[in-house]
């Protein structure tokens, strides 16, 4: 019998590393993408190919783009990262939005996906401890999905073919955490900071770090992270 | 006042550069984008390039990305690009198809027009003398624009900010010449073949060639382009 396959975007953050180890206990062939989109945060691109290997990806694509000649964002640009921002205050939009990234990212993934025959995309959008980006929301999910379903071979012929499949949208952090330790995931692969140092340690005080220190906090676990602060 | 600014996809062919044309005369600013994505036909960037000047565009701007990589279509992989296909018959999905390609590019000129603060994206799609791709479809652009508004900023807080236009999209080959016409657009500097010999001349039997004479023909018009057959 064919295996069922899954694309899964990779950050080589948390929660895509959660994601992609649902999708692997569902029992799905994994075929994982990044980008190296002109981030500040590259260190996250090796947390991504560690995560690939020790999960068992079948393919691991990085594909590269250069978001930064459009610009208008804190992680591509010459902008300061945001610092010690109030968690109460997260649902404002903050400077490291990068302009229709996820809709960028999904549609290279929907491309790959009817290239390999995968019907379900998954990716790790939360919308409880999260940044306040509007393409981490479920009403823009569910319109990616209908939109991809229109606009490719696949969708049309197979009749909505593709799924956008976002197990940890209503999760919070420490929710995913304490899921992906049931599941066997060690966090010290995964790489979460904004604005790392050259030798990849964490800055501690970006929205990426408070989050996670929070949630850890709350799954009353140890954060393997070394933070600079 | 402020000049209103439009984002337009330009592949260098007639669609695209009628559409620039038609954008420039409604008064808007043009921001035109092209993609270098591994395409055989790269004759097609020259035109582009040649065609934002023509048409004093403020900035043209060509994002390199490598759709081959990804592959599953004859104009990025080594599969034949079909010749002398059946008129009648081009509603066929054909090998030309490029997996989810409008959707990425619109999603790039998304970014693009949110950090210019463009309300207005212009893509040459047609529904009528077309290769039958889904996503030149008006209900994948209805879908897309839906899209656009719930996964960005500037379309959550300015409440439906983007509009995805599609002047040509219930036009024949024949009409849409005849309106480029009328704006003055010397069809000489466009290129259309998916398959041109090393010198950029068109093949002359691909299914964008085929559209293309047939425009001109119906038109009752001379087509400026130099075919091998």
């Amino acid at each position: 019998m064919q295996e069922k396959k899954a694309v899964v975007l990779s950050s080589g953050g948390m929660d895509s590393t959660t994601v992609m180890a649902i999708a692997k206990a569902e029992g799905y062939e994994i075929y994982s993408i990044s980008f190296r989109y002109g981030q500040r945060h590259y260190h996250e691109l090796e947390a991504a190919k560690r995560i690939a290997i020790a999960l068992g990806a079948k393919k691991h694509l990085v594909v590269d783009m250069d978001l930064s000649r459009i610009g208008g964002s804190a992680l591509t640009d010459d902008i300061p990262v945001p610092k010690g921002r109030d968690q109460n205050r997260m649902q404002d939009i903050p400077a490291t939005y990068v302009p229709a990234r996820n809709t960028i990212f999904l549609s290279y993934a929907l491309s790959w996906a009817e290239v390999l025959g995968a019907s379900d995309i998954f990716i790790g959008v939360n919308a409880i401890d999260y940044s306040g980006y509007p393409d981490c929301r479920p009403e823009f999910i569910q319109a990616f999905e209908t939109m991809a379903n229109l606009g490719t071979r696949a969708g049309v012929e197979g009749r909505s073919f593709f799924k956008i499949r976002t197990p940890l949208i209503h999760l919070t952090k420490a929710q995913i955490i304490r899921k992906g330790i049931s599941l066997g995931i060690d966090y010290g692969m995964t790489h979460s900071c904004y604005d790392p140092a050259e030798d990849g340690k964490a800055c501690g005080q970006c929205d990426s770090c408070l989050l996670r220190k929070k949630g850890f906090a709350e799954a009353g676990l140890d954060d393997p992270t070394m933070y600079l602060s």
